[in-house]
C-alpha cells in the first residue's frame, strides 16, 4: 500500500477517506468560483464512481459544451501509485492542460499538497489551477448555480422543495453505500471489513424495500440521489463483488434494486457514460492502489454477464408520471 | 508460484494438471491392492474437490468404519507451499500416521517423489506407505470391489449396465468442469484463461439443458457422475466465481443446475461432508498455491449468502422414482 493511502487507514484497520482540500463553492459571491462557460475543465476517469456522478449530471443537464472533459486512463501509473495518467490521449498528455499526470495540476496549484490527487477535479483554465475537487457537492453546483447554462428543457435534479430529503438520503448513501464498498475493500482488519459489510447490506436491504413501492429514491422522478446510488450499483457486480469482497449478494439478486438499476441504465446519460471495460480493467488489474485484494496476475475476468441491463424492468408502473425527469 | 506448480504450466500459459503416480487398482488380482477392512487410511482436506468426492462416496456407501479418515487443514503450510498440514489435529500431527505433512508419507514411500503431494491419498497402514492417489478412479473402487464392506442397502452408484455412459460423462465433466475451473484459475495468459472460461460455461449451459428434463445426470438416480459434478458446483459460488474468475454466472443463476445442486446438497452424505468455512478460507486466504489470483491481505469474504441451499427444489417431479438412489 502507498504511504498516501496508508494515511487513510485508522488504527483499527478501517478506511477513513481523506477530506477534500479544494472546496470553494461555485456561485455569485465574492469568494465563490464564478460560473462561466468554457472556463473550466472537468477531469475524470471512467472507473471512478465519484467522478462518474458529475459526468452523468453534466450530460443530463447539457453542460458538455460549457465545461470540457479530460479523461484519465483506468490503469494507474506505476509511480506514483495513487496518481491518474492521461495515457488514453495522444502522447499521454491531456490536450488542453498539457499534463501527463493529474498530480501535476494539484502540485502546480499547491506545491505543499500532500493528499491523493483525486478525480473529479475542476481546473480553472484561466488560472491554470485546481479550484474544486469536492465530489460531494459538485453535482449540486451543476444542478443549481450552473442553471443559466443548462440545455433547454433540462430536468430539475435537485428541486428546492425536496432538497432536505435529497441531502439526507445522500448522506446515508455516501456513508454506507458509496463509501461503504470502499470501507469493505480497503479494510485492513477482519472486524473493520465485517462491520462495513454488514452496514452496506443492511442499507441495501432498506433501499430494496424503499424501491418496492416507488420508482426512484425520492418518488416519481430521477434526482441527484439516484445518480449517486447508480454510480455504485452499476460497478457492484462487475467489480466490488469480487475485488472489494462485497459478496453477500449481487445487485441482480435484489429484484427492486436490479429493476431500478436497469431503469436508470436505460436513461440517456447513464449507459452512455458507463464504461465496463474501464471499470473491470481498473478494479481487477490496476493493483497499484492497494485494496485488501491483491489483484490478479494480469488476467482480466471475462464476466459477469451484464446483458440483462437492457432487459425490460416494468418500473413505470410504480410512478404516477410518464416522465422520468421533473421538468423545471 | 512454487516450482512444483510451475512445472504444470505449459508454454502458452495454460494449466496442465500433473498425472498421478500411485495408480495401482484395488482388487483381487495378484498385483492389485487387497480389499481389507481397517487396513487403509484416506487422507483429505475438506477444501479439495478431488478428495471430497471420495469422502462423499465413502459415506453414502457406509465405508466409514472400514476405511479411516485423516483431515488436513484448509490452510496450506508456508513451506513447502504445495503441501498439506495436519494442523487441525492435536500437536499438528495425524493421530494414526504420526506425520505433520502429507508430503512425509509420499517421501517415505518414494524418496524420489517430485510431484505435488495431493489428496485424496490412500495410505496402507500395514506397509506405512502411499498406495493410491488416483482421484479419478478412487470412487469407482469404493463403488465396485469394496462392495463386500458396503452398509446394508447401500445404493449402486456405478451400475454395470450404464458404466460406459457414466465413464463418458465423467471424462467430459473432468476436462471442462472439475479441472475446467482450475484451468481458469491457474491460467497464466489471458488467452488460456478465456479458452478455459468459454469451454466451462459452454459445458455448464449444456448440463443446464440436460438437467431440465431429468433429475440427475444419468436419469432418475444419483450416480458417481453426480458426485463428481457436485464437488465442483458446491464450491463454485463460494470460491471459484471470484478466486478463479469463473464469473460469467454463478450456479444460482442456472435454474436447473441450482435446483439439482440443492437436491444433492439435501441428500445425506453431501451437506454433511461440505465445509464452506474450510472452502472459503482455503481459496481466499491460503495463497501459497499460486493461482492467478493473488488473494487478499488476510480478509475472508463474508459472503455469499448460501442459505438458499436448503430451499425447496421440486426436482422430484422430473423422476419416475420416489427414491434418489438405486438399490442394489
Amino acid at each position: 500500500m502507498s504511504k498516501k493511502l496508508a494515511a487513510e487507514i485508522k488504527a483499527d484497520g478501517s478506511f477513513n477517506r481523506q477530506t477534500n482540500r479544494f472546496i470553494t463553492p461555485f456561485g455569485n459571491g465574492p469568494d465563490e468560483l464564478p460560473v462561466e462557460a468554457e472556463r473550466y475543465r472537468l477531469l475524470w476517469s471512467a472507473v471512478c464512481p465519484w467522478a462518474h456522478r458529475s459526468v452523468i449530471v453534466r450530460r443530463v443537464l447539457g453542460l458538455e459544451e460549457v465545461i470540457s472533459l479530460g479523461t484519465a486512463s483506468p490503469m494507474r501509473p506505476k509511480i506514483p501509485q495513487v496518481d491518474w495518467e492521461f495515457s488514453l490521449d495522444e502522447g499521454c498528455v491531456d490536450p488542453v492542460l498539457g499534463i501527463r499526470y493529474i498530480s501535476e495540476i494539484y502540485k502546480k496549484t499547491d506545491p505543499e499538497y500532500s493528499g491523493r490527487p483525486t478525480v473529479p477535479v475542476i481546473v480553472d483554465l484561466k488560472e491554470q489551477k485546481v479550484v474544486n475537487n469536492d465530489y460531494f457537492r459538485l453535482t449540486n453546483y451543476f444542478e443549481t448555480v450552473w442553471a443559466p447554462f443548462h440545455k433547454e428543457n433540462a430536468p430539475d435534479l435537485y428541486p428546492e422543495s425536496i432538497r432536505e430529503e435529497i441531502d439526507s438520503i445522500n448522506g446515508i448513501i455516501f456513508n454506507d453505500v458509496n463509501n461503504g464498498v470502499y470501507k469493505c475493500g480497503f479494510a485492513q482488519s477482519q472486524e473493520a471489513y465485517e462491520e462495513a459489510y454488514d452496514k452496506l447490506f443492511t442499507r441495501l436491504d432498506e433501499l430494496e424495500y424503499r424501491l418496492s413501492t416507488q420508482r426512484f429514491l425520492i418518488g416519481d422522478f430521477i434526482t441527484d440521489s439516484d445518480v449517486r446510488l447508480y454510480a455504485t450499483l452499476i460497478r457492484f457486480d462487475a467489480a466490488y463483488y469480487a475485488a472489494f469482497k462485497t459478496n453477500r449478494n449481487r445487485i441482480v439478486d435484489f429484484p427492486n434494486l436490479w429493476g431500478y438499476l436497469r431503469d436508470l441504465y436505460q436513461t440517456p446519460g447513464f449507459a452512455d457514460t458507463t464504461d465496463f471495460h474501464a471499470i473491470k480493467v481498473h478494479y481487477h488489474l490496476s493493483n497499484h492502489i492497494a485494496s485488501n485484494d491483491q489483484k490478479s496476475a494480469g488476467i482480466l475476468p471475462k464476466g459477469p454477464d451484464l446483458s440483462g441491463l437492457y432487459s425490460k424492468h416494468n418500473r413505470e408502473a410504480l410512478s404516477k408520471s410518464e416522465e422520468k425527469f421533473l421538468k423545471k
